[in-house]
């Protein structure tokens, strides 16, 4: 593995078919789901690592952000990564940047609301990447529900060459959506978050079964929930357009945001209708043993 | 000359290094000076064609802007063109656009204040060019020198690996910058017009001869406009910035725009300010005869 921070180092080591697995470091195994899905249809892997500080509010989480690219570099090579792209902040940011990308209307609904400008940040990073990157394939997690959203409208709608992929959500083996954020958790806010996840799947179980209200999944989930924590939002939603859908009669997803303490959890399951009106949930993947998260050294141990 | 309409057409035929001049037809000499330019430097040579809807307001010409594929096919193939991107709307925007590219701070100021959200129109439109075609230099013009800065600035914030290039103004013999929008003036109108470069070159003779007030040198255009026409603005500023200056100590160029009837011209003078204090104004080329633009049938006749 190559390990760059340049641009054009980084399209220099590109050859054949390109994918790039974007990332804020901290690699987990969904990072590494990605690199697999890169691995298994392209000749180049590039990851890239960089903590980008347009999609993060003046109140939000930029200092404290988990680094360590000594533990990432150990993991992405060992996972296959060719290339691993870290620049610094004046490779990206030589000056104050004044250019940026907005997807209208994707930006503004249920993580936007609380997180005014974030996908802005994240449409204006990502554009820069597939633009110095040239990538053919980015690979995505469907975690982030909305930010799939975003990225796949701007690069459709700006005529980047590039197929984005969502690959499934990894779950620890209690349910946790893997997040590098989860570090932040005390050991006892850690014991109350596997309600996200224990909701979500039972919503998913019942939308399986036929429920297609709205309320009545978003209830499910509620239910499961708020006993031990308070949610944000939970919401039913289209998977393109983020428009809230009160009965699951096309493609969505079913999505909530938890503050648990001083840390901002998301989660969701999302649902394919099947063409004889059935529903298929992708609960994601769930890890048998700990997570690297789980790890302080993982890769050197 | 190969005539494509889709982005992955005009992909296949680029080799090696690739030029683009990006025009919205039309086609008149000031265009075919950047097919020069480009010819000079590159490999593959993308013409593309596209009124862009996103870059007028609802009261400008979009309706009316000339339109003549025929025409700038012919142009464009004796000029050395080899991919001529002629996209249709739907395969430019298959769906509404959702997604804006916008520079800060540079489109607000001289055009950006009487055109609301026409740089916004050019960056996505412009952007979304380079993400398609992945060109390696793109050739615009000076006499839109906002528009230049605009594209520069984006280009370097999203990190396009794209060369921008600046090209000269060509001009008719009697000083009118060439634009395609030059064919809607009466005959009546196009007598007064020359006054406005008539003003632009007798401020560049005084600003060579070392006078480096930016009041002065605005008072010497208006002099020489304002008995014939109204002015918009006319104003001396940055290159890169577009901040109004008021002494000529960088990098520069003294532009205006001017309503004639209907039709609504702008021009400039580009000042390079050499290190021994010295001043260089890029005047533009004046053609010997008349241009293409004169003549109901070029390339026909």
């Amino acid at each position: 593995m190559e390990l760059v921070t340049t641009f054009a180092e980084a399209r220099k080591l590109a050859v054949g078919r390109v994918g790039l697995v974007a990332t804020m470091g901290y690699l987990h195994e969904g990072h590494l789901s990605h690199v697999a899905a890169g691995r298994a249809q392209c000749d180049t892997v590039i990851l890239s690592l960089f903590v980008n500080p347009l999609q993060f509010a003046p109140d939000e989480d930029l200092a404290g952000y988990p680094r360590d690219l000594a533990r990432d570099a150990i993991l992405a090579a060992d996972a296959g990564v060719d290339a691993l792209f870290a620049p610094s902040s004046t490779e990206m940011y030589p000056d104050e940047p004044m250019t940026r990308v907005a997807v209208a209307g994707l930006g503004d609904r249920l993580e936007g609301r609380s997180r005014q400008g974030h996908f802005s940040g994240v449409a204006t990073v990502v554009a820069k990447l597939f633009a110095g990157l040239q990538p053919d394939a980015a690979f995505f997690g469907r975690k982030d529900a909305q930010q799939l959203a975003v990225i796949t409208r701007m690069a459709h709608d700006l005529s980047f060459p590039v197929e984005v992929v969502g690959g499934p959500t990894v779950r620890e083996s209690d349910g946790l959506a893997l997040s590098s954020r989860n570090i932040y958790l005390s050991q006892e806010e850690r014991s109350l978050v596997p309600a996200i996840s224990r909701g979500l799947m039972r919503a998913a179980s019942v939308a399986e079964e036929g429920e297609r209200s709205g309320a009545t999944l978003v209830a499910i989930v509620r239910a499961e929930v708020e006993p031990r924590l308070e949610p944000e939002y939970v919401e039913l939603a289209d998977r393109e357009t983020i428009e809230t859908m009160t009965r699951l009669d096309r493609d969505a997803f079913l999505s909530l945001a938890v503050r648990v303490g001083a840390t901002r959890l998301i989660d969701n399951v999302f649902f394919d209708l099947s063409p004889d009106g059935s529903v298929v949930a992708d609960r994601g993947v769930v890890l048998d043993g700990p997570s690297l998260l789980d790890s302080p050294e993982p890769g050197r141990g």
